[in-house]
């Protein structure tokens, strides 16, 4: 893995606040477990609510924790004064998402100026064991002086 | 739009079914809204369970409807005995998902034997008015002899 | 197909400069047909170099011109001091590049001020009927103040 | 790396008969530089032919020589009678293509019976130092019974 460095030694903090804003992530229940410069780790534990017709987690909410890893990584990279947006992002599902537990680790590829490239790996914990369910790509967009907390 | 023929007349409350297992939708509030061969329409209202840091629609919530939008067009094409899963799908975010609702439309765009390529548009409405707010592109693939409904 | 401004008339001139100077265009030998605001047309008949094992057009020359329509379409909405950069592609493949002569067709969907989003759907003629054979969804960079020619 | 089992032990000699025959890697110079299970490795010395109107390596031209590695990878994983074909690709270019070879490394991130997904890292060798210019993410199809070489 890459290291990086980042321009806000407070980058941690940073996205821990934009996290708690973030209301989806209650509602889903996800919860951010690790902050490191370039990466970041978000946790999502099953209920039925979030599931597709067969009773696995649904694609689009692997997506969901998917994308804010990948976004967050990019996140911890950015100015302190800067807002992060998706671009986009390009799943593939590697395996169903049947088990208790998923975990979405977001990483920095490559950070430019304006733009930023991450790779978010999720894996599905079934009776302790993981595998790896979905891989993302992802670009996202540094928003200068468009901090994302006002006040 | 491209006009296609499915070989299940029943096509419509397969899809219906379904959808109505997937409890996530109704987690969101999802409807959905039309259903035609190779098309699908899925709504959601906004909630503020559903928003990102900014207070519009997380761009994860924006990809799960947009990815069962264009799933469902692909169910409509398969046979009465099949399943469907998404392979991957790439998303661009065109604009925020600042409104008080979001339509996704997903539509067929090739209909091979095994494979599937849809294409979904997500549009968000405000106070009255359309703006496109996200675009799909889509692999889905027929799982022969897997109905989704067993029994 | 959505109408777009230009702030360059002389976007036409432009493109198909950027386009002459592109070496691996005449490489391969594709040809600008058609430029308009927010769209680009090029055609490319085949010759047996640009094959796969198949004898068929290979996936990465589909993706080459495709990628080249979908950033010239970018291309003609941007300032004229401006160059254009691809960030990302991503390309379904629908059909085999089975003929003797591939069009790919790209039209912006989004322009930003520093990104644009544009489709480029390329299909391939076999015997005077045109067959779609490949779809792309691609992210432009505007790259202000860097001109593509100097002097 | 995930170490991959191949049901075809002559599937380094398969690679190399494919490859010999896809005759646009010879028209752009491509070899291919190693091929083990799971993985691939193509290199592209640069040519003036292949540039885009900047003077380096064409996007498209990396798309090519990427969408191959990891099309490659994952041919060493199916069976002796089976064929690859490309689904999708979507791709980041990272950095300018400025150097004088490009290096691509395709590897398989799953292999299920039909569908396989593969990574592929493509650097570009400027005066001896590597730098990561480009990243795709790739769905290639198992077409079983359809060997690349008949006769």
């Amino acid at each position: 893995m890459k290291h990086f460095q980042t321009p806000d030694p407070r980058f941690a903090d940073r996205v821990r606040d934009s996290f708690a804003r973030q209301t989806v992530m209650e509602f889903l229940g996800a919860t951010l477990t690790e902050v490191g410069p370039g990466r970041c780790e978000i946790r999502l534990p099953f209920k039925p609510e979030l599931s597709q017709q067969h009773g696995y987690f649904h694609g689009g909410v692997i997506g969901t924790i998917g994308d804010s890893a990948g976004g967050y990584a990019a996140y911890t990279l950015m100015p302190a004064d800067a807002g992060v947006l998706t671009v986009e992002y390009k799943m593939n599902l590697l395996a169903p998402g049947d088990g208790e537990l998923l975990i979405a680790r977001g990483q920095v590829l490559k950070a430019g100026r304006t733009l930023i490239v991450s790779r978010a790996d999720v894996g599905v914990v079934k009776q302790g064991r993981e595998t790896p369910c979905a891989t993302l790509l992802q670009t996202l967009i540094t928003m200068k002086g468009k901090p994302e907390v006002q006040g």
